[in-house]
């Protein structure tokens, strides 16, 4: 058995020919060490870094290695040098979100749907125990190309917002409750079994799944 | 070991001084010719019937053998001489369905509360996904003293009603549905985990058990 | 994307018309920071607080800014000017709590239903392991519009109960246990699915929820 | 490959060696061929035999060839020449049973521990419900070596019982129930999280399993 | 209670207004009269008409009824009167489908989405087992403005389509397979996890879900 | 709400009376003081005290106060003045452990039956991996009156020793092992339905019911 | 959307160039005019067959067709023309079942190791309930070069087998049981978290998966 | 009760003799001390030895024992003289690794076949969602007996591999991911019902049992 440095950060570097877009970095699984040399052989390709889940010592570590880096606490998000700056992001993504408990994960969506290019707005505490707070809203979500709507608990937001406006919605549930929340169970089953049609789910908690399926699709709105 | 006919039909005959309703029976589980020992024997005694989980064949039988039940073939029920004429019942129940598919379970839960006592409405075809069919049914609504929440799928009635109303809610998580409805868990999840608070649960399907509970509730009320 | 100060703490204002209470604040999904700046907002626009599942972290926090804000430590809740003062406090709720390892729980159902306007009587220990201690408190349960009732493994208690008295329960099931009680599934399964009429059910360990719909059901019965 | 006859049913002869009693033979999973091979295989070799989960085409089969067998059909149970005759039957076993709907279980529980050689009591519909109807029978209960309690739904009657006999109490729950029983998880675990000692579980819907363990139990007591 | 014939068939005839398109009708939970009493009403009001999960016997009576109306069998889908003219569809939809077995669901999507519109392209046989299918087809499916990837078993497809294409993937489980395949279980968790992101999920067997989500996401393409 | 300390150490004095034994104090889901306040409190009252589940912060705070008591780390265990001294133990259990890992569950066990009256001998490390270490000890295990077979993982030891010995097995399934042994579910599920008969079943790491319903077992063996 | 006929039965040709063996045809999830017209397909490129799950009706027209088909209704298969003559087979697995009611899926893949080339031997009705007919067999066990072990319920021979031989061996969990097997679950578990290493799992009932990685093992060893 | 420090270290020594490999030490369910005093015991003995799932301390305090002891971190594997020098290792078994949070459990299946006695290559990054890196090493991967694929998440990557090599593939899923992955579940059942025969599985992050088993598999290929 062998494993040299090289084998364990194989950087797919071909991934934007096929795809469109770098990979990003799920840091969660790995150590801080390896997450660092991941990032690093990155930054030596002259890539652009997303990382996810990371957590704070490894934001300050990359922050003092990386100074242009920029690391969001709430979300938990690590960015060098997006793809797109600022000012030139286009079309328009609404990132949804329940409650306060969901915003860290709403704040991960809009984070990576930016990086990859989207302009972003986040609306927030808008749940359905008071739902003329959403509907107060509802001109603001109408506008964007694509929805995406962070729940935990029951995760009835998804719905409740696809049968009111014309947009694909992407639910993003989220492991906020307790009990039989099941660490975002019944978000995740609520969202899946909607019965307003014009959802797609992604998986517990991967706010950078919604923001990059929702990166993708708004750019299909605005590549016109 | 010996089993008399007795043993296995043994009404609970001072439920009423305990809990002031006599014994429902949940006909699901029994052969035919035990469903109708039960019955005939509380007929005997001269208890009025209630009879839930009721196929078609149970209820044509009891009807030839008791002229004066009623079968309800949606609810499932069999009613004989309720506790309170028609014409007596008092207070207000909204039983509140989200679709087409509930409405079985629905009109078990609103026959078992008025067999009880309760005036009941039933309001259909009001799920989260078309909202303002809710909407232009709310002040019905809000004129019940309990609201019977009546839902498969995602369940998110439950809680978009209990946001909108002062009433104590009884959800009822349905099996409506297919894949990840799981059968009525994922209403029963969603229900469970709702940030709404004022919303109390019963068992999947359980038309009578939420009947029952909005009625003592409604009892509560008009008792005054 | 832009998140201001105001939009994670957009408070339900016109709950307390919708529905007749004021929204209480659930800690524990935010950070101390989120959950005190909430709080605050509340004192500003002179709306009583509840806050539940709060640590005693930030208890001391909130108390320490708050001098006549009451923390309550095995209830984990914080109250600051309930909507109702001590002896004004109508009708009557039992909480009937299994065990000791209930105790949190179910005072948190108290703790509730005192700060909604109820008048609330606890009483612990009975659980059905050794039934004639139920049966010694019998009468006083029965003095009560509503009943929460409280255990964990195989929350048996509601049940039992049910079959005794003539008032609506609500079941809360507890988290007490382990192996096979899953952290409370046993004994919500158990509630859920009891032979016993008259029960409904609320979340794992939602102590907030149950004594919420108790005090509902209380209040109309006192309304009169 | 190569299966001879003589493979499939290869009886194990020496099991009353090593265990005392003798091979039953679980007939569902065989076919109608298989079964009745293996128990003409059985009595060639001069075994008592008894069948369980026997439907009734099996039974009528094996009656006409055995016209000493004897089929209960409520209990599914073949039983052609017991371990023992009905008057030498020694000690007591009490079976419990919660309600009508689960009385095949508690018969297919009766008749296999009276295989074996125990003194069998069935007592039914006591479920907890109505507690007073365990109540009035409870003299009859504290009689024997053994309880086996049988019950769906949530199974509160095992530890009901074990709060107030002395002796060991077998749970058996049973699939008797819908939605949230899930086809008895929910009494499966309410039994195995009692929280009164003394109860032990057998599999859901295993009659023979309890009437087994509670005929070894009854027979270390009369053994003396 | 007095549920009158309107109240069961709400159509919800704002929809178009608020999301672009007409209700579908889910048949499989409704009785075949109340199935063909719904679509009626849709046609006396000039809807057209989606049926899904319509078993051959409504599909006889609906082609019955309505002579221009399409059944297909596979697919259990009526269509009377797509939103558009089959030589003015637009755009593509690839819907990709593992095996023979998910032919009907991809089928379902399929009909769904040129119901409301899109142009779709079915690609079958391609699973991951004998990957150098997919690869033969890749061009094929690198032209669609949407990808639906269908497949039962371990949902790998999905995941490998993600990351050789730039469109969105919508990921639609199906509950072929058996054991561990938990009727879809596996699958959808397959899909819900894969680590290529441009995935996102709808409902096990929910073919309608997959290609409504699809055709917003073409529309979105096209409209330019 | 008013919740004296009397309440909440609710000692169940007559259980002797009812059962024949006293109860037992399960100390982890109180608090330090709350476990040491029941623990004095049967003291007071002259009874004996098996407290279960108590860490060692709680054993050297008993200690320190009742120097008489017994605290057994490995098996978590505090005893004071069991309710027979060792020399007056009767009868044999056998508490069989498939591994190392299984051992202070298995002494949990043990310390109960001892408490109790009975003599019991601890058999480690004869899992069925190795089977031929458990015929080494099979001699010793078929003296006793009932066994304890105790084991993680697949849990195949109940059923190995249960077609080889004629006395009661009590299956005790821990939470021993990772990945698909699931906290014990995976042992849990082997033991309930295994295909020996002559099994019973206890939850998950409850050495004490283990121990407990084996010691009624063998009072019943010992009482001629 | 255009479906030819063609394309649902994409014969991957090239399987036995990259895997060294052609594909099997898995009937169930096939309506019989799909199944029957691929097999047929597979014979016009002369390439031997090996159907699965394959029920009677099918097994009747495939013969009828091709009168050189055998179909083994126990074991589910159809086969024709394997890839190596009876008399060619090499090696040897043992096929080892618990129970008469495995032995359907035990032939399943008895059959299909055979018809890829490997000699099989089954032994049948050695479950660990009476662990000596086992060790009547273990001999002939030993001389293969790999193990299938065959059971449901507890799934308890595989990890037994593991641990007495020096042979791989694959354990195939059975659906067998009822209440807690659930299906095959409790089997797969057992095997799963086996004490004894040296065992790896297929799907609940997936005969053919077990008998075609015995065979790619067997191969091995026979290569030489 | 009477424990003696031999008994809770029953070493196997008859091991090798039954299954031809001694026995190792799965570390995570004991203290420092039993695995420390059992690690003693077999050198004392002779035997090589393997300790898995061995975390820091353990290992430091081993190599402070055992100068030659090898403790490899990622692994958490401790080896002291393995059953073969690393120059004389035969055959081949390739551990294909999909991410780089997967690389800790698949140096524990290598370390693990080292042990034993078979030569590893270790390949990394190869995950399905990147899928021409997999291509890119398949001729490596080719050259194997046997080959172990590991992936958490979807655990695709088994089941992509299995349709592209003709050697047994072992599938160890991890628990990477979160969410829907549930500690590796999503990824084992994945593994189990892939559409590609070929495939066997091991627990979840069971590195030892992939390694083993591989072992036995390569090993019947070289022993030609």
């Amino acid at each position: 058995m062998d494993i040299s440095v090289q084998d364990f950060a194989l950087i797919d570097q071909h991934r934007s020919g096929r795809t469109g877009y770098p990979e990003a970095v799920y840091c969660a699984g790995k150590t801080l060490d390896q997450a660092e040399a991941i990032i690093a052989k990155m930054r030596d390709q002259g890539l652009p870094v997303l990382g996810t889940k990371a957590n704070s010592e490894l934001g300050a570590r990359i922050r003092a290695r990386f100074p242009e880096a920029e690391y969001d606490e709430l979300a938990q998000t690590i960015t060098i040098s997006g793809l797109c700056p600022p000012d030139k992001r286009q079309g328009l993504i609404a990132v949804v979100a329940a409650g306060t408990s969901d915003l860290g994960i709403a704040r991960e969506a809009a984070r990576s749907a930016e990086f990859f290019g989207s302009k972003v707005q986040v609306i927030s505490d808008v749940g359905v125990a008071g739902i003329h707070r959403l509907f107060a809203r509802l001109e603001d979500i109408r506008k964007a190309n694509a929805v995406i709507a962070v729940a935990g608990m029951e995760g009835a937001l998804a719905g409740v917002i696809a049968g009111l406006v014309s947009s694909p919605v992407i639910a993003l549930p989220t492991s906020v409750g307790y009990g039989a929340a099941f660490g975002g169970i019944s978000a995740l089953l609520g969202m899946l079994t909607s019965c307003a049609p014009g959802i797609s789910v992604v998986n517990i908690d991967n706010g950078f799944g919604a923001g990059y399926q929702a990166n993708l699709i708004n750019a299909l709105a605005v590549r016109r």
